[in-house]
């Protein structure tokens, strides 16, 4: 490859699992075949854990800027105020926090400028992080406000993805914040980033009902005849190919979620308890409706098992490898769709009429 | 082993797949090393399955009460009013929905006059079967209101098993049904099917929360803080051993799973659809808290499949090797518990002492 992406990997929560992940991740070095990577770090910190972790022979090269960044190389961009952050493995510090938002907010502002084409983000400390520059209940709602947009946090496995419609809202909040119009708009964002950022040309979504056996036919509970069949039919009628409502224990139970290209769940537990039982280790969450391009392992900082070198990189591999495809299928997209007039889809029906 | 168990099959929905999974069930002929099957059905049904599935060399013998069912033998006991219900394989008909509740009717009758040990239901269409003389959600229902006590609807795979302190609920009444005396209540019952049916010694079970990652602390409701710690801190008083509130998704994609014999669920698809999207295929229902012992399959009538030669034998053969195995384990139970001196809990108490 002539010109491979260059993936801007933040460290996270130095305290956590991340700078163990980042190296295991790395130590592959098949890596750099189809990638750049860059990390936005701390040298100490790597320092640290390279020793700790007996990994001290990864070579990685210290850049002032990602744009000194060179193929075939590792290379790590310290991030403002880092080089004195005190590693203290396994809990949650101020100084960390600080750390953490220091390399989202370089790495946000190099993606902005066109240096680096994604993000991988390790996992931060939600608390920790909280400044006057920091104020969101995570990495998403932080690249929502950063790039504008409506962000729909997916999880993706493969070619399994899981959305969710209300994600942290109290249990008994989610039958009143289900509207038409809500369901509506996360049909709309999930189906743009099938077709755009996943390339899948008729993308099929799966819809849950929201009560216990999709309400029985109206036994137990009716938002699904009130709320659920009306958005799915807006949907429909907007070109957008979705079915359901289903039942969520019938779904995975008889593994129709193979059948499908997406899920949309009605609320966290239904969508993610499941999801997470099938596909824990495997699985990335990928923020939809963005400008830019970012992509997270699916765990947290993992205190408990943090500096043991347990850890697993198979979720932050799955990032980076989706982060680098989504970057290549919006670009196929957006030259696919350049001149309405040569899409496939018209071909396709110009023939049709032959 | 001198005095096989007999077990009870009601024959359930005769349209959907319930004679083809006994049929294959029985096929087995080493089940009868262990226990000796009593069907209650309809010999023309039957007939017409065994000729439709090309089984017709299973042996089974017509006997007009389960008294005369003998070891060693595959026996079936002619239900009232059921040699004449037509079989219209995959459809919902009134015929077949009284069928299905004379076998329930009959087994039942046995079942308390110690006839028989114990009783596998097959799946029932639940709307058809309602009538003046069954007016329930379901099996649980009717097996709870036949035989008294507090029904708990639990799933087993293996070690693994799974209770709901809410079921059929809509979603938005979940947090006002769940007070501390139910959840108490549904700890208290789970608890002794585990030391009773299940012969486990020190139960462990593992609590759900209600709120997405368990409320974060508060953050996204406090039905944690209010009601469900309060549950688990009274059960634990009692000498019952149990753990939480827990997150579903973290416990789950963790496999925390491995580590308690039970996890009560706070409803419905927070529990079934992680526990269905592992065990499906495997999984039994079983009623506990009833002085009889009755176990299912977790599938359903599944007319979709009816009649097609693909429906599974595993949950049903689950079913039938839990009954045998609750049956046993029961009358272990009593016998340990006979005489209060004796039991080896104080023998170690004893022993500890001296």
């Amino acid at each position: 490859m002539n010109n491979p992406l260059k993936i801007g990997i933040t460290h996270g929560d130095v305290n956590g699992i991340s700078y163990e992940v980042i190296l295991k991740l790395l130590s592959d070095h098949r890596i750099l075949d189809f990638c750049t990577p860059i990390i936005y770090g701390s040298p100490k910190a790597m320092g640290y854990y390279k020793k700790m972790l007996n990994m001290e022979t990864i070579n990685i090269g210290i850049v002032s800027s990602a744009r000194d960044a060179s193929a075939r190389r590792i290379s790590l961009v310290p991030v403002k105020s880092t080089d004195e952050v005190k590693v203290e493995t396994g809990k949650p510090t101020v100084d960390a926090g600080k750390a953490a938002f220091e390399a989202l907010h370089q790495a946000s502002e190099d993606v902005k400028a066109g240096i680096i084409d994604a993000i991988v983000t390790a996992p931060i400390n939600k608390k920790m992080i909280q400044s006057d520059k920091f104020s969101f209940a995570g990495h998403t709602e932080y690249f929502a406000n950063t790039f504008g947009g409506q962000a729909l946090m997916l999880f993706v496995h493969d070619n399994i993805r899981l959305a969710l419609v209300t994600a942290h809202l109290p249990l008994q909040d989610v039958s009143k914040a289900l509207t038409q119009e809500l369901i509506v708009s996360k049909l709309r964002i999930l189906h743009n980033a099938l077709l755009r950022d996943f390339g899948i040309r008729r993308p099929r979504i799966a819809v849950f009902g929201l009560n216990p056996h999709n309400s029985d036919d109206g036994l137990i509970g009716n938002e699904e005849q009130l709320v659920i069949a009306p958005a799915i039919a807006e949907a429909t009628a907007e070109g957008i190919v979705c079915v359901g409502p289903l039942s969520a224990d019938g779904f995975f139970g008889s593994n129709a979620i193979q059948h499908y290209d997406a899920v949309l769940a009605m609320y966290h537990d239904q969508g993610l308890a499941p999801f997470k039982a099938l596909f824990m280790a495997e699985c990335v969450n990928y923020t939809a409706g963005l400008s830019v391009v970012r992509t997270s392992p699916s765990h947290g900082t993992a205190y408990d098992i943090a500096g043991r070198n347990c850890a697993s990189a198979q979720s932050i591999r799955s990032a980076l490898y989706l982060a680098c495809d989504v970057v290549r299928k919006r670009a196929q997209f957006t030259e696919m769709s350049a001149n309405p007039l040569i899409t496939t889809k018209q071909e396709i029906a110009g023939n049709d009429q032959e």
